[in-house]
């Protein structure tokens, strides 16, 4: 990059800034707006209303929307920009958590209430503050430079906090409209001290639940034991034909489709900051124990590696000294997969084991959702992460992928789009948590970053 | 026994009979009286308040009665009877089981309520209503025959639920008040079809738990999956190190004590009754499950092997959807031992087994009682085997041992006395778990039961 684009690029950036501090109010506004409508997917309320007042201030900003119907909660698709120019297509939700347990909340969930720097209400962060930031960011570019040097196309959807039960068939039945370049999703927090980043994929999830039945009420151990079928020790036998005595899980082929790390994974890796101290106030771990994983290892456990959860446990009455056989015992897991791992046919894996070598138990599954990669020398990183760092005066990290899961399959399989994730939220939004906030300031720097992100896509890009 | 012998006696328990019939609603009343008062020892709740109930009412019933102080709840003593003649010591516990969980109560557990001819309530049958139906049965003898045959030693501990941690010291300390010629203790449930029965023994028991440590506070599993320790896993891997695949328990010399089954145990448990459709109601299992058993294996698993239960397990939120690693997970077990097995040996060896193979885990003893047996050929089973036949109208069975735990070790090893339990409660009793109730034909015909056993005693004891 030569001087004079530089330059100009340091004077749009702050052309970017000057116009969003200008609208500071209006726009901080705009985000209590939508964190007031209680849009809870889980429970079907308010999803309607949320996607209304989408549509109405998307044509505000100039975009056309327009309403995917699914079999569902509505999807709020929405364009703006020359045809022809390069085309990004920008995911967000509109949906949140329900607010439980509510009496942790110092103010309301849906009363936002700014307080230190930070926007606290369910959904702040996880996904208003990032969505309207784009929204925000295309409004922003338009006023400034009169035009958009891209195309956008924008995809809010009303069921993520469902797991996305019906964007796979939208995309699929919506292919050419939501043709692009590239997909774009802010989701989730930044990386640690709320340096930006961006990921180039996630990992999957498969959740299940075993059930084993005892006899048919909770017997007296003594009275009964030895005769009557003991739960407890079915989950736990179960859990063990899952996996060996070494951890490595044992439904057949697990392993087969798990890419090995490849030289630009350990390369990404290796630029990645480790601060054993600051991890391990995050994760709740002492310091000389992350210290003892190393950075190698755990960027590659946490992002490209599959994981096999206990989440849960439950039999009889744990807090209570009661010598029984309870009725039933029941355990609840994840796995969470990595790319090429195909969480339809490891849950059908897992099923077949089950039945063979544990009948006793009864599988549920509860959900699944693909793994994702985009490639790590994509072009597309190059002017996301110039744009990142021009908005937030920081260079971004580079992660191979997250650790939790998005639907990123849906852009990168579906529509066979490279996928960038790039979150906008502070990394202590607590999101799914009571005091969910985002930090304005973020919220605020989001809209520049997007305006910024567009212009560079459109000079440097495909 | 000759002709006129067996006319007297039948005469006998008429009297008794009537004589019970006439104060039912007196002694019900008392039993109602008795299960009102929530003497849970695990939560060291009302007992004194229950000991001095029962000082009360010894006391008008013609016992004299001491308090034997103890480190924890006080022992209710009570003696009646001429000295010299045989004496029989009777063990009882006023203490019961918490009630939880509450919301599966059909009627507040301590509230005492009768429905169908039982009492409902904590306590019902184990073992306010046992205990109650001796000191009334004692009553009763003495009402209808001015005066008792045998001496009676009544011994009400208060900490039987929590594995009777005081009561061999009890034994040791007042050894020349407690002497006796023989014991009997009426707690558990009665045979299969609410038939009579004596054990000879019982199984003992140790009470455990495992604790396991994850992350500070509870993680998301995809953000910190991989990285974060699994609280669950090392539960299950700590089990998997404490019993085999096959089931067997893999703690050193868990076996070697366990007394081979002999002649005599082969010949009663021959003459004990196997109905596998009743026994399949009462465990809540299937009829042909139980079938499949078969009578010898059923007893001899039930009465003279060990168990390993699990009793509880409890990790994360069983009832959400909360794709976690938890913070914690626990497990509560339970093993029923056998003579001769030594429950601080074996409790010994498993902390040393999980300290070698799975350090992850916590080890903590909650409790244990030894086994204890008495030879199935004492001279004083067939008094009391014709003295119970007499009062319900039907034979007993004999049981070589009980399923349960009782205290019994402190009458034959502490005592060196020979120990005859007797249970006096419905084989549905539903002790330990909601519902908990007793038959009051039941509670009223173990008064009788007392009443004609002191009187067989005194003629044909030692």
């Amino acid at each position: 990059m030569d001087h004079a684009g530089a330059r100009g690029e340091v004077d749009r950036v702050q052309a970017f800034r000057s116009y969003v501090e200008a609208h500071r109010e209006r726009f901080v506004s705009l985000l209590e707006e939508e964190v007031r409508i209680p849009s809870i997917s889980s429970r079907g309320e308010n999803l309607d209303r949320m996607a209304d007042w989408l549509f109405s201030h998307l044509e505000q900003f100039g975009f056309k929307a327009e309403r995917l119907e699914t079999p569902g909660a509505p999807v709020v698709f929405a364009e703006v920009g020359p045809t022809g120019a390069p085309t990004v297509l920008v995911y967000g939700h509109y949906d949140v958590q329900p607010p439980e347990p509510l009496d942790a909340w110092e103010s309301p969930p849906f009363t936002p209430t700014v307080r230190d720097g930070r926007m606290f209400g369910r959904g702040s962060g996880d996904n208003k503050g990032q969505h309207l930031a784009h929204i925000l960011g295309v409004a922003t570019a338009l006023s400034v430079l009169g035009e958009l040097p891209v195309r956008v196309k924008l995809l809010l959807e009303g069921q993520e906090e469902s797991s996305s039960p019906h964007l796979a068939w939208v995309a699929a039945a919506y292919r050419e409209r939501l043709a692009a370049d590239l997909a774009v999703t802010s989701d989730g927090p930044m990386a640690a001290g709320d340096r930006p980043m961006i990921a180039l994929g996630v990992r999957g999830v498969l959740h299940f639940e075993l059930r084993a039945e005892g006899p048919a009420r909770d017997q007296h151990s003594g009275n009964r034991g030895g005769i009557v079928p003991d739960p407890g020790w079915r989950i736990v036998e179960a859990l063990r034909v899952l996996r060996d005595a070494v951890g490595r899980v044992r439904v057949p082929g697990f392993y087969d489709a798990v890419r090995p790390v490849g030289a630009l994974e350990q390369e990404v890796i290796a630029r990645l900051p480790f601060d054993p101290a600051a991890i391990a106030r995050e994760f709740g771990l002492r310091e000389e124990d992350v210290s003892a994983i190393g950075r190698e290892a755990f960027y590659r456990r946490l992002t490209l590696e599959p994981t096999f959860t206990v989440n849960a446990m439950g039999a009889g009455v744990i807090e209570a000294q009661k010598t029984i056989v309870p009725a039933t015992a029941r355990v609840k897991c994840d796995m969470r997969l990595v790319a090429d791992q195909d969480p339809e046919a490891i849950s059908e894996g897992i099923r077949t084991l089950l039945a063979t070598e544990a009948p006793d138990v009864t599988y549920v599954a509860h959900g699944f959702m693909p793994p994702s990669r985009t490639p790590l020398d994509t072009p597309w990183l190059v002017p996301i992460r110039a744009a990142l760092a021009r908005a937030h005066g920081q260079e971004p990290v580079v992660w191979p992928a997250l650790g939790g899961s998005l639907p990123d399959f849906v852009f990168t399989r579906v529509l066979g789009l490279p996928s960038l994730v790039v979150p906008y939220a502070n990394a202590d939004e607590a999101n799914h948590a009571p005091n969910e906030n985002m930090r304005v300031e973020l919220f605020l720097k989001g809209i520049v970053a997007t305006a910024e992100m567009l212009c560079t896509l459109g000079t440097t890009g495909a």
